[in-house]
Parts: C-alpha cells; structure tokens; sequence
C-alpha cells in the first residue's frame, strides 16, 4: 500500500523527521511517501498559514492521485484543507489531528493536548468541536515555542514540552496526552517514558488509520459532500484546475 | 468609509449583482468596492472550490489593506478563509453566512436556510456549530440548482428557490428564512414578498454588520489569535508572502 | 430613524449616561430617545429585578409603538423582556447582551465578560446559552461592584473593573472583552486603551445594531412565534393591557 | 405542609381544575392553596403574556411568604418568572415544566411534548435547553387549540390533544407523554388510557416534587444567585417593593 | 408503599447507614426494605466493580418484583445498571447520583460534586452528559478518599469531604453541593451545617423521588426501550434468567 | 498479535460468523481467537441483556489476560462493558460501536445507522453521546428484526436491512452507513454493492483499531480512570474476583 505523507508545510527537515517516524509504525507492506508541497509557508502558525497551506495539500492529493497513492496523511495538526483532500482522493485521507483524538479516545476516556503556540490553540479546539471530541480533550495547552525550533530535535524545545505535558499529567485528569504538532513526530516515545503516561503523536496514528481504513476495503465515500468536485473553470494561476 | 466587497468566486456577473445589491443597503458615507479574485474557481461548490478561493480571498485582503480598505465582506456563503482574513485586515471582516446568521437571530427566534446544492449543505452545518447558531437554524434545505443559474435572474431557478422557502415557511416552525448563497443576493425582496416572511441575505446582511463594527470604533481584534500572522518565509508560487 | 433607547432600571444618571453613549455611535440620521420607565428598580441585580424591569420595557415598547419608534435597545446586560418587547414591536428589538456577543464574535474568536456582581453572572451564562455563544466566551468575571457605584465615574469602580479586564487579558486567552452591565456604557475606550485590547460595550453595540437591521429593511418578524400577542383580557392593575 | 399553588393566569375557573388535580396527588399533611394573582392576563399565550404574569407570580410567593407558606408550584408550562420566585422564597418553588421533564426522566428515556399553540413552543424550546432535557424530548408537538378551549372539559380541545398525542407515540420512539398545559391538569389519566403509554402532567408532579424537596429539609438555597435580592429602592406602581 | 433500597456494594455495615437516612425521611406511609446483594464487590470503586455490582442490582430487582417492591432506590452514586433494572421493574426505580442531580437543580442554579475518589469522577461526568446536567454542575471534586473509610462515621474523612465542601462553596459559584457517594448518607446535615449552604444527598433524595412518582400513579415506562426485556434463553450462570 | 474476540452474546453460529469476517480483514500476523462467554443470553436486545453480557466480557477479559491476548474486540453493538474491559486490559480494547463510528467519521461527514430492534436505538444514541459523535450520526434507523434472525444469512432479515439503507441513502443526506449489530458483520460488502454508498461494519473495523493502536506501540492507559481496579474482596458467586 502507498501512503502519501503530505508535510502542508515546506519544511523539507520536518518532512525527513515525520517520514522516519512513519515508516517506524508502517506495516510491512506499506510504503511511505514523503512529500513537500513545492509552494507554501515554512511553518504553519496560523490561519493565514493555513489557508495557504491548504493549496499546496490539494495539490499533493491531485498529484498522489495521478501516481498512484492508495491513502494520505495531512501532516499538520490544523489538518488544513482535510475536507477538499478528501473530495479528490479514492483512498482514505487521514489528519494528523484528527488521527491523534481518534486514538486517545481509544485508550483513555480524558486527554490533554500539547501544542507549541498559543495563537494556534484555537484552531484546535475547532477541530475538537468539529470532531466531537470537546468532551474527551480536558485542555489544549501551549509550550509557547515557535514550530521550527522542533526542526532541532536537541533544542531547549523539549524541555518546554515535557514541562507542560506534566503539569498536563498532574493537573488535568487525564489518561493520556496529545501532542499538537507534526514537527513531534520523533517525540513521543521519549515524552511517554519521562512522564509515565500514553503520548499519542498524530503522524504515527494517521499512517495506522490510513491502513487501517484501506485494510476494510474502504476509501473516502464517493457519495453525497465528499464526491469528486463538480467539473468547472477556474482562472488565473488555478487555471490548471479547470476540467 | 470604505468596505471591500470580496466575491470569493471568479464570475463577475455575480460579482456585479451582489455590489449592486451591497451599494443598495450601503449608508451614505459607504463606498463598496466590489472585486473579483483575477485567480480562483468561477462558483463554489465544494470544499476543494472553498480552499482555492480562500486564496484569492487573502490576497484580496491583503490588496485591500494596501490601498486603505476599511472593511471586508466575504461574499460566498462558506465564508471561505474568514479566519486568515481576519488575520490579514485591520478593519471589520465579516463573512455572508455569518452576517446572515447574525440577523437572523436578532429578528426571529429561529430560521432556515435555502441553499443552492445539496451538497454544499454540509458547509452550512459547520459554520452554524462553529458560530454557535445550530439551535437557531431548523434545517438547512437545497433547491438543487447549480449556483451559475443564479446569474440570471429570469431563470427557472427562482420558482425553485420560492418552492423551498415556502416548505420551510409551513413545515419547520420559523420566523425567518436566510438565502444561503451570495448569488442569491438579489432575490430577497422578491421572496419576502412571495412567502411573507422576513428573508435574511448575506451580502447586505454583512455590509450594515461591517458598517455596525467600524462605527463603533473596532476593527478585528490584533491581540490573541487574530492578531497579524507571524512573519515568516513562504516558497514557490507563494513566495511573496514572505517576510 | 428613531431608536427609543429604554434603561430598564429607573436610575436617571444612568439612562443619562447611556443616551450620551448611544449618540456618539450613532448615525447621523439616527435620532437616540432615552427614556426611563415609571415604576421599577433603580438598578438590576437579581432575577427579582429583572422580572419588575421587564414590566416597564414592555411598557416602553407599547409607547414606543405609539409614539413612532422604529427600533429599540434594550439597555441592561440581562436582556430582560426581550422576546416580550420583541412580540410588541414592527421594528427591531435589541439587548446589549445579546448586541455585545454578536459584535465580540465578528472581531475576536474568544472573549470573556467583566461585569459588577457574582449574584448576576448566572443571568450571563444562561444568555450565552440561549443566544449561541457559549462556546465564544471563555469567562464571566464579576468585578464584584454594585451597579450603582457606577453611576459615579470617577469612583474606586474603574480600577476594579480594569483590574479585573487585565486578568482575563492575561489568563483568558481571548481576544476582546464584552462589558456586562449598561452603566459601563462610557467606560469601553477607557479601558481599552488601558487594556490593549479591543473592549465591546453592548448599548453602543446595541445602537449600531438596529440600525443594521432597519437599514436591511427588516423588523422584527410578524410570522411566528414573535408575532402580536394574542388579543386578550388582562384584569386588575394590567387591565389597560386588554384588548 | 402548606403549598401555594399559584396559577399564574387569572382564570379563576382554571385555578380551580388545578386545585383539584393538585389535591387529588397531595399527601395526607399537604394542605393545597390555590390563588390567583388579582392582576394579569386571563391566559398565557406569549411572552408578553408570560412577563406580564411574572410579575403576579412573584406577588403571590411574596404574600405566600408573608402568610407561611412552605412551598410553591407555578402552575403556567412556561415557568414564568421562576428564578424570581425562587429569590423571594424560603421553601422550594417548582414550576410545572421542570417538573413535567423531572418525572418524565425518570420512568423513560425519550418524551415529546404536547401543547397548545405552536407559537409556545418555542418557549418548551427554551426551557428544555436551559434545565438540561434537550436530548430527552424528541419533540415539541402543538395541537393547535387556545389555552382557554381547556377550561370546558368536554370540548373538542380533548379529541385534538388526544390525536397528537397518538402521533407523537407512534412516531417519536419514546416511552412517555408531557402535557404542555396547566390547563391539561385534568385530563392525563384519560390521556394514559387512551393511548396506553404513561402521560406527565406538570401540576401534580411538581406538588410532588415540592413535598420531595420539602421531606429532605431542603428549599431554596438562599447561598449564592438565589439568595434574597439586595433590598434597594423601587419607583412608581412597584414602589411597594422598596426596602 | 414498598421501597426497596439496594446497595449495589455488599457492604452491610454501608447498607444499614444508607437505610437509617432512607427511614428518615421516608413518608409514614413508606417502608424502606434495604438489601444487599448476596455476591459482589464490597466497595464500588471502578467501572468493573460498577459491572459487577450491576448483576447484584438486577437480581434484586427480580426479587423485589416477586416479592411485591413498589419502587427502587439504586444506592450506589454510578447508579449502576439504572436502566437495565427500570425495564425489569413496574414501579419507580430512581439511582441516587440522578436524584440528587434532580433535587439539587430545584433549589439552585448551579452545584458541585464532592465525591470520594479521582479515578470514578469520570463516572459522575458521564451521567452528568447523560442525564443532561453537564450545565449545572460547575465541577466534579473528589476528597481522595476510600469508599470505605465512610464506613466508620468519625474517621478523618469527614475532615477532608468538609475541607473539599469549603473550596466549591468559595471558589465553585455554585449554590448547593452535592455528595458523591451512597457512603456519605448520613453526612449531609452535619456538612450543610458546617459549611453554610444545602448539601444534597443522593440515598434521601432518591427516596423522596420514588415516592413523588408513585404518588402520582406513575410507574417505569412499560412502553418502549424500558418494556419488560424480550424473553429469550441465558446459558451457564446465568440460565435462571431464562424464559 | 492475538486479538480475543469476545461475542458478548453466547450464540456460538453468530460467534463464527464474526470471526471469520474478522479473519478477512486482519493483518497477516494477527491472530484472532474469538471466544464465546459460558454463561450470557444468546443474543443482546435489552438493557438487562447488556448488564448480563458485559459480565461475559469481562471474564473473557480476565481469562485473555492470563492467556496472553494483546487486544480485544467487544462484538456487540451496544459495547457492554467496554471501560471495565479496559480497566482489566494492558492492551488495547475496541467496542464494534465506537470502532464504526470512528472509521465512519474518517470517510464521510455525516451517516446514519441501521439497527435491528427499535427498543435499542436508545444504546446507540447513548454511545453516540458519549464518544463525541451525536452530530456526525443523521439517524438510527431500525429494520425491526430480530438478533437472531441475522443467525441466518438467507433469510427475510437481509431484504429489510437493504431496504432501510436505501431510505437512508435517500433521505438522510449522508456518505455511509453503519450497521447497528455485530450479527450483519457478512453483510457489509454485499449491502455496499446494493446500494451504492460505503457500508462500514463494526467487528471488521474494530478489529482493524485494534491492530493500528498496537501498532503504535499503545496499549489502554494504565494511569487515570482506567488503571487496574482496585484490589478488593468481592462475595458470593464472584469470590474469585476477590485480591
């Protein structure tokens, strides 16, 4: 089975880190694919970010399925641009946020999440909302550290992480903990064990939901609001999408 | 005061219809610049159509903060890239649906919405939970027409969207209708008076919203995580962004 | 246009106050008659007090409609009557609850309120409840003040009510403040200068509001259940009510 | 144990039907006091009617509290004014639909509701949302009859209450009937055996309740947002209530 | 009236202190029959003891039919097998963690839990969802105590479910508290008195419950999900279930 | 990987059944063993089913654990048991309800389920509830047959269930339907075939969890709520639960 690995985010580094991390949990025969959109922010820290971002995942699921990939894992805690992605693929299209509530849930009844910015919190806690998990999620917290400082693994970043993800252990009620950014891809084990609770890492659980999905035969529903877009023009720079 | 009024799609019928319809409710010191995205899908009708034209939308936005707008309205009643907008602007920036939701509710306790597609009735059923109105909106309701056949007025499309309004009128026990789709923009008063009842439209819903904010003094709040997107470099096609 | 501006407690300063307010927001065709009811409390702060207010803004409509008001704001942060004042008028009804959450959410995604008494902060939840917005605040924060300490501006009232702004700024992680009580309807710039962030006040809110909605054309919905009340007896001291 | 049982209408010959029913479930020491406030309006049909009658419940709690009484119902579905009462009383005041709801809850999962005018009910509607009984109640269903049709027993308001309710028991997947209506006092046990499903009516239950509440030495708590209201000064025809 | 009192533990000493607290406020004409289950945990402090404990409920709601039980109370605060034991039994079946829930809406806006342990908190939540009073409780505390040690009425756990009493009163916003546990029975008076406001107390509560209901001639819902269970053959154990 | 199957019901033909349509889907080093409890009902159609069932469960539980099972599939649709099970497993623990509605959420906005027997639609709206995805589900449909009608492939049963997905399909506005009972797991493909839209069945998908939760290296959180119970005594018939 090839999974496209989408990085939203044009942080070739990232891309290599959460590629490492996947294809660590990939089933024998899964093949990851790691990609970086060739147009895009270097981080996504915003809704801007996000917005833009959002194009350069269309374009990877457009591109992916003229290759080929059988299944995609948006790798950006946001999930930016998770509905269209699912509207131009065959095979299951899986975010990375919604890829890490998916698996808290099933393993704990309450969990707290870690992110890195609290400008980015409110994008989570829409997707909980959206999601359905505003109950299961106790609070998102922030680290109050910039994306790319993850890009260096050795960095005082860490330290930031495990500190809230301990108060996060010790205050929240919780069974588990949600790291909220890809660029944690390569954390979790490491958290887990200096905190002594289940760390859950959206890339790793979007690759195992990819597979699992594509192991029941099923793909994205092709019936109803996430069927092929209609056919129609687009102008300017999107002329390329016209059909 | 200036508000510009940004038609998230590509047509300019439609982009036309709806300044006419904005200037029409406009107060006196109003002026409403009506633009069209140079790039971007010619109507929106899924969620692919919303992620591309969120695009144009932030680049309008950012046009618009360049040569002094005051104030936005988002024309397509997905509020496509309301969030980064709001990011990218100073003054007011208010979406359609929003606007519509907003009005809605301050004259009826609750209300229906007549889209286009049945398929973009999904989009409807995000924004009212995520806006906090899904116990204001009874149903959402899609005539089955393809948003282009609103560009012409005389088109069969009106006896269709009339049918819908009136099954919700005496089916779902209501005060008010709101149109779901910018290119029904000049169709109001000719439902209100088929249907008898107030019908709420979006893109003149939002001019007098944006009007309401920056006559208070506000403008989009540029603490917390609205404030201006952090500077950061973009590649590719999006280069420009960079800063 | 004529908005009739109804204080439903009967502080004279306070309606004063208010109507000062209301007409540096206004638009220049916009004519603010504040007016205090008869009989009822002198300030808000129980449920107690609002049910005998709510008497006198029914009572207020009723001459408002007489009279040739063509909208009405409803000035005090528990809304009260506001369904009732609804049914009794043809033109538009607003609370500066309500009014403040609705212009909040247009420029900020997260807010908190700030207003007098802890015994009062119950009456604010069960609003944002009702009206949808819930989720958009963060807090209710009682400053812990009498209403009536606030007719006095220059009083050891502002520094509690800034002091407690500064702690939602800080803790909150919202985007705006809403005011709870109409007697802080001057106060809005003040503290948002010394805040840093924008502050929304529900009387001023509440003008620019009807206005919004009598510029669109519309009123408060006949058809439904905000139409006129039934024709019926009243008897004893409500007897005037009958028809 | 005296119970003021307050018909909130000043239908005497409704008070009356109330009184009987309320007798016929109290307990041996439960002495029923049935009053009807000497003003207001002779039904309940709107929020005008229901504010107006607000102001005659929290009359009668304040003489019931003047003469000894120990409890109260309020005996209107809309629960005019019951956090007002509930600030003026020692004892427990129950309005009849929470009751309704409380005892529904109790021996079903589901209930709908059946009422008189549709245009009621939306205020069900509320008060659904507020108690806490949204998801419980699968359905708000109006028979369409006038409140006052109920005073005359062996009208054709029966037949018609009794259709709805067939449809909402064959329809609706629940396992209880709530009469919308104090005026429905005497007509559940008829109902119940008409359609064969148990039938809550608000009046009893919330006698019921009252003496519940009371036999566990509770009543309002007078801590908190229910403690007695902040004396102050009224003006005019309340100026009565000034302490 | 037969009430028969099932303490889900098999705790004895447990059973008699829930029993005099039952008698206490039972009405005369009530008689309080409290049993214990012959097989199960002897405390109730996980969601398997709760699984357990469940069978105990539903066997001795078998035997309270047979021998003539008009009505339940299911002692334990998780109200283990609550609506397995309601389709077994005619009469009220009411489990003390709803009664309470119920008692403690009717007398003020908003209460806290203070229960024994943190692990079952997630229990008091869910039925808080469930049972639709997730608003009214600010917030679920747990004074970190054995279930057991509420057996012997003077140890130090008084102590600390007054201290965890104290911190909601002041910090909660709350206007009644309500006791977590079946254990705590015969605490409710001393606490209420210790700390100033209403402590609700479930095995009471439920009591006064079951008698409001079948003092109105109302039963458990034969119609619908809560009907006597679909006859069918049970193997093992279990086949004296058989029919 | 061995994954115990635990059908909650004792019907050795439907324990077959599902096991082999586990079997399909499961990785090639997935083991399943599926088990049968010695003692339960033969099929689950009730609240009292369920409380006996989820006994079962946790035996097979206990019993797994001392064999060596590294995951569990609960194969009832109403997930009997499920926190207990998870209380007294290391490893991961899926429902077939819950492992349905997550791989439906992950390929269509909206589905609606269909069920057997209507008396048990109240579980699946309770489950819906509580995981978080009330808004995802339309509708729980019924197709009114019995369990163990489903014991038979070839019977009447298949005919009513296609017909109630093909109302659904049509009327409900979704992309999937999920079936409401583990007794349909050969179903799935062949209904898909027959109307067109993604089927998603629970055993296979749970399953399918299961296996991407190992995968990740994650078991059910040992810290919080879910934790191994509390040693304690039990009595009577579950003395050995006893430590």
């Amino acid at each position: 089975m090839r999974i496209r690995l989408i990085n939203p985010n044009t942080s070739a580094a990232m891309t290599e880190k959460m590629a490492v991390a996947a294809r660590a949990v990939a089933a024998p025969g899964t093949l990851i694919e790691a990609v970086t959109p060739a147009s895009g922010p270097v981080s996504i820290e915003s809704h801007f970010d996000e917005a833009v971002a959002a194009l350069g995942v269309a374009e990877e699921v457009r591109r992916g399925e003229a290759e080929g990939a059988e299944g995609y894992v948006l790798a950006c805690f946001g999930d930016p641009g998770l509905l269209a992605a699912r509207e131009l693929a065959r095979g299951p299209v899986v975010g990375i946020a919604e890829a890490a509530f998916h698996v808290a849930a099933l393993i704990a009844t309450r969990f707290s999440i870690v992110t890195t910015l609290p400008r980015t919190a409110i994008i989570a806690e829409h997707l909980l909302a959206q999601y359905g998990y505003a109950q299961h999620c106790r609070r998102v917290r922030a680290a109050d550290i910039p994306v790319l400082d993850l890009e260096d693994s050795g960095s005082a970043a860490y330290a930031r992480i495990v500190e809230e993800c301990l108060r996060a252990r010790d205050a929240d009620g919780i069974g588990a903990i949600v790291l909220g950014c890809g660029g944690m891809a390569d954390l979790a084990q490491a958290i887990s064990r200096d905190i002594g609770l289940p760390v859950v890492e959206g890339v790793t659980a979007a690759v195992k939901l990819v597979e699992a999905v594509a192991g029941l035969g099923l793909g994205t529903s092709k019936f109803g609001d996430l069927a092929w877009p209609p056919a129609k023009r687009f102008t300017g720079a999107f002329a390329g999408y016209s059909a």
